[in-house]
């Protein structure tokens, strides 16, 4: 709960104190309830404030998804007072119109070449953040292979967070996180009838 | 899910689509993952490029406490590119400190006066958003009565969204609500010994 919190127990790992304060998490937002990709950029944002330089990977398409989001953080970099943000968008193939999935063509040819290009910044050490928004999709749909996404994240070099967001997490993923936290529906505005608006969903 | 969703039932209120859909949502984040503020300062970024006044309302103190999500709000509202971000600390009175709750000098009229502060602005319509940070906290211990926060929600005049965090939000509170979600930790690492990290917890 607090910053300083004291962990509930020491592990035996042999490992001083800040080597495992200083570890690189695989962060994991899921379950059906709001919140999941909106704390991820939360988390961006204190990315940005300590002056990483952090890389957004969006991996669904739609005219007003994450648009303010994007702004804001497009904004924040260009000020120069902390980090970098870099805004990919991977998911061209792929988008919800009206709660229906609605897929481009060789959809699963576009998300395997956004995974690649993440496997390649992981590589280079590109990030100190890494956003992964709404790739449990992708991985859920068989287009891109969790058994090489869980390698590469675990070959990872360096000190690399990574938030992955979506619903239906697998649960390979969830066993190789660090952090996983389940966003769950209790009450939502369009149970009874209303529609999304502006500021709230988007 | 889809900004665009359809909802699952339209209710007989009387009020065309757009009325309910303009409707002022009063949203909780309550449970104890992690997230909860963050989802709500992912929020704020939305609002800021919707190009809203957006109020934050701290109901804690603590050193390390949210200067990330303060310093990037901050730097947003000085671009001039979206709307303005007024960051008020009402919680003076109470901090965590090693996971242990610190009072200082009376904590109870501190947080009465930051509510009070809050129903000001309500009623003059300051904000288009207002961030009530922990605030399920004092609600708790009764530093802040329920019972005048739910009338002053429940009255607030034109088009003002309040998000609410903390854990253990009071009953009442969820039934006022208009959307909840809960944050359930699932895994995290503080349970097997690594201390909360920068960029991350704070």
């Amino acid at each position: 709960m607090a910053p300083q919190g004291q962990p509930e127990q020491v592990p035996d790992d042999g490992l001083t104190t800040r080597q495992r304060r200083d570890r690189p998490l695989l962060i994991v937002h899921t379950g059906t309830g709001k919140g999941k990709s909106t704390a991820a950029f939360g988390l961006a944002l204190r990315g940005w404030a300590q002056g990483w330089p952090v890389g957004v990977f969006q991996f669904v398409k739609s005219a007003k998804w994450r648009i303010g989001e994007e702004k804001a953080l497009r904004a924040l970099a260009d000020t120069g007072q902390g980090g970098t943000v870099t805004w990919h968008k991977m998911g061209s193939g792929w988008s919800w119109v009206q709660r229906r999935l609605e897929l481009a063509e060789d959809p699963a040819g576009a998300a395997a070449e956004g995974w690649a290009q993440i496997a390649r910044d992981l590589a280079a050490q590109t990030y100190q953040l890494y956003v992964l928004d709404e790739l449990t999709y992708p991985l859920r749909w068989g287009w891109i292979d969790l058994d090489e996404v869980l390698a590469v994240l675990a070959a990872r070099p360096g000190h690399q967070h990574v938030v992955i967001t979506g619903r239906d997490a697998p649960a390979a993923l969830l066993d190789a996180a660090d952090l996983v936290t389940e966003m769950t529906k209790v009450k939502h505005p369009m149970d009874v009838g209303q529609k999304g608006q502006r500021g709230i969903e988007w």
